[in-house]
């Protein structure tokens, strides 16, 4: 296996036995890890496996949080990293066309040095990688006025079994010739084929973007808050939340005293009339809730008031040494009863909980922390998860929002989707995928 | 056949051997045509028709240009116009659940007297369907910011093979738990299944939306507007455009004298505020570009201004009786070369051509003038055809833009994708639908 895949990409980008881990603290062992240089080793590669049976496990950033990237059996990973080319960039067109194993941080500053925005922005922009991105279909605060990644792809380039290597869509920004197979590889984790490289569509950044923050004495109060800004007519870029055991481990900038019951931020962005104007309207809806305290943060004090927002996960996750964070989703209305839910599963199960994240997406970053090490205390935390997902399907949502199925929600869809729908799901799969060697074990409903 | 069918829909809503055409001008037979009254009547007629083998053609407001409504071969025909409730309408939440048979139109002004905007405008608002809108990923002039008819969808109930009804997603706004069949099911004509309703994404309506209409001596000046606006750092509602033959059939408002080769028209909108501010940075662009004329449109006259822009098309029929009409979509860049190809080809062919259409997403409707009845000329003009598809594609775009593959562009695909991206389409539609039974004969690759 070594010497014949050394062949194809170099013996000096082969490791043997190799532990592949990811954010989620689970790894697993890959046979061979592979480091391909470009997209023609990675369709001679998915060759080689592929006619001999062996499984694949595609690796970005190894910034997932649900296993996506973890070698469950004998397989072979191929890392993406070297796939490191923005090869196109037009900036009048708004657009790039960037290799799987770019950096998000690298398309988003090069979009950036163009006078333009990739807007999609998971965390861990400088290690996640494109083809992470893609396959997770990734999100980020931002995604509430520009979607998720997906939304900003116009073609996908990528290794489909037995090993070809093909290209749908393009810089072409509309195109119905065929189904959507873009989409379909979007957010599929690696399980239908191997992206090589996207084709982004980008969009002329905005000249300001603007937060507010306003902390409320119940949760009940910044949900109201939340909804009285969807009813002014104003689009926000981004509208996040933290409820109070988030805001005690990670305390927002500006913002003193009591730890309130939770934190509502709204981002306004456009040119700098606009942002301003917006951000007036954002203040009145956000005060009409009645707030404890109200923050308007400008210029130059945006970035750093973000990397706070992006330390949030850290923060929560320092409080104890560890926790168990999942993505649930919900219809922006049953919100309120998400971030309460989480508190009374927490509580049922002798945890403390906390949540956060993408409030106008219904999206929570619903968490249990934990001792580390503290085995019971884990085991709990995984019969908690499993409330949280049927509370999330109660609710009209989905047990994941953004970080995808991977291991850690392995047969959680059957539960949210009707039969029909399910076998779907494996029958897409089956045809994509008949030898079942691309990311096995994952994804699955 | 006409006996069960009647039990399931009632015997009033079963017509025999019926002759179903849409705006292509194709037509073909059904032994029977029903309309269901709710999504689970539709569930049983694919239920007693995929039992027995019996093909089932959806049939929408017949509106398309590619034969997708029309049946090939012994077909129940399923009428989808009974299914036109609304089935929720959120304004403070931004969203609507619709049946597949609500108009365009109706869904466009529910969310307008909501303060929303539902954005996709395709043609024929009055009589196109949402469930035809999602089955061919319908587009439009403002589909240049907004994006089409996928992005806005955030959930599909259809029936499935073989007669399965469910849901994927729904009103939450993100969810990866599954493969996005959603996006595979918009935009596949309905040969993967039968869209009954969709949960719409919404976004507060603008304040105002303002057109500017400038016009050109040639192509390249126009095409080099287009990008000084792109460059200009606003971002357009919509970008159109119209060449010298498509503007002598359907003159715009309020410009004169000798028609010019190219006319561009870019709409920006937002608050009263933001919208003037970017027009005048549009004017600025255009101008950049030696205009001959320019025109900036304001209130009152914007309605009667799109209202011109959509009748372009029947404008360009009127000329000589009859067109034919391909939407073609390239690289943004390649859109001068696409618009002086049109003209060459249709000189080869001895016909009269012209283009007009999305120029931002460097969507072309390119046409040939025929005269009614001639059948020659029309055999000379499906030759034509066939040399667009071949500059479209050489030009680094897709066949269908907007319209979709239908019965017209029958086995385009296959020029477009690699061998195994075609196989991929294939095995799809065989997963999916194994007795292909679900609009046999469309959106072949």
């Amino acid at each position: 296996m070594h010497a014949d895949l050394g062949r194809i990409v170099g013996s000096d980008h082969v490791e043997r036995d190799v532990v592949v881990a990811d954010a989620s603290g689970l790894d697993g062992r890959a046979a061979a890890l592979v480091r391909p240089a470009t997209a023609e080793q990675v369709a001679e590669v998915v060759t080689w496996c592929y006619a001999r049976g062996v499984a694949m496990v595609p690796v970005g950033g190894r910034t997932g949080y649900a296993g996506g990237c973890v070698p469950l059996r004998e397989s072979v990973a191929v890392a993406l990293d070297r796939l490191d080319r923005v090869r196109a960039l037009d900036a009048g067109l708004w657009r790039m066309e960037a290799e799987a194993g770019v950096t998000t941080a690298t398309v988003a500053r090069r979009a950036r040095e163009a006078g333009l925005l990739f807007p999609p922005d998971p965390g861990a922009g400088e290690s996640s990688q494109l083809g992470g991105n893609v396959a997770t279909n990734a999100g980020g605060p931002h995604a509430f006025k520009y979607g998720v990644t997906g939304a900003w792809v116009t073609g996908l380039e990528a290794v489909l079994a037995p090993g070809e290597l093909v290209t749908v869509g393009g810089p072409v920004r509309k195109d119905v010739a065929g189904y959507d197979l873009r989409a379909l590889l979007v957010g599929s984790e690696g399980t239908l084929g191997i992206v090589t490289a996207a084709h982004l569509r980008l969009v002329p950044a905005p000249e300001l973007a603007l937060p507010v923050l306003a902390t409320y004495a119940t949760v009940a109060d910044g949900c109201a808050a939340i909804e009285a800004v969807l009813s002014s007519g104003v689009v926000p870029a981004a509208i996040e939340y933290l409820d109070r055991r988030a805001l005690a481990a990670s305390p927002p900038p500006h913002v003193g005293g009591e730890t309130p019951a939770m934190a509502v931020v709204v981002e306004v962005d456009g040119t700098e009339d606009g942002a301003r104007a917006a951000q007036a309207e954002v203040r009145e809806a956000l005060e009409e809730a009645g707030p404890l305290d109200l923050v308007v943060i400008d210029e130059p004090e945006v970035r750093a008031f973000w990397r706070w927002r992006e330390g949030v996960s850290l923060g929560v996750r320092a409080a104890r040494g560890e926790k168990l964070s999942e993505d649930v989703a919900v219809p922006v209305d049953r919100l309120g009863e998400a971030i309460e839910g989480v508190l009374e599963i927490g509580a049922r199960h002798d945890l403390e909980a906390c949540s956060w994240g993408h409030a106008g997406d219904g999206n929570l970053h619903a968490t249990f922390l934990l001792d580390a090490g503290d085995e019971p205390q884990r085991a709990r935390a995984d019969d908690a998860a499993q409330e949280l997902f049927a509370l999330a399907r109660e609710l009209g949502g989905t047990v994941t929002g953004e970080h995808g199925i991977g291991v850690l929600k392995d047969g959680q869809l059957r539960h949210q989707w009707a039969p029909a729908a399910v076998e779907a799901h494996r029958a897409i799969k089956r045809a994509l995928d008949p030898r079942d060697l691309f990311n096995p074990g994952k994804k699955l409903p």
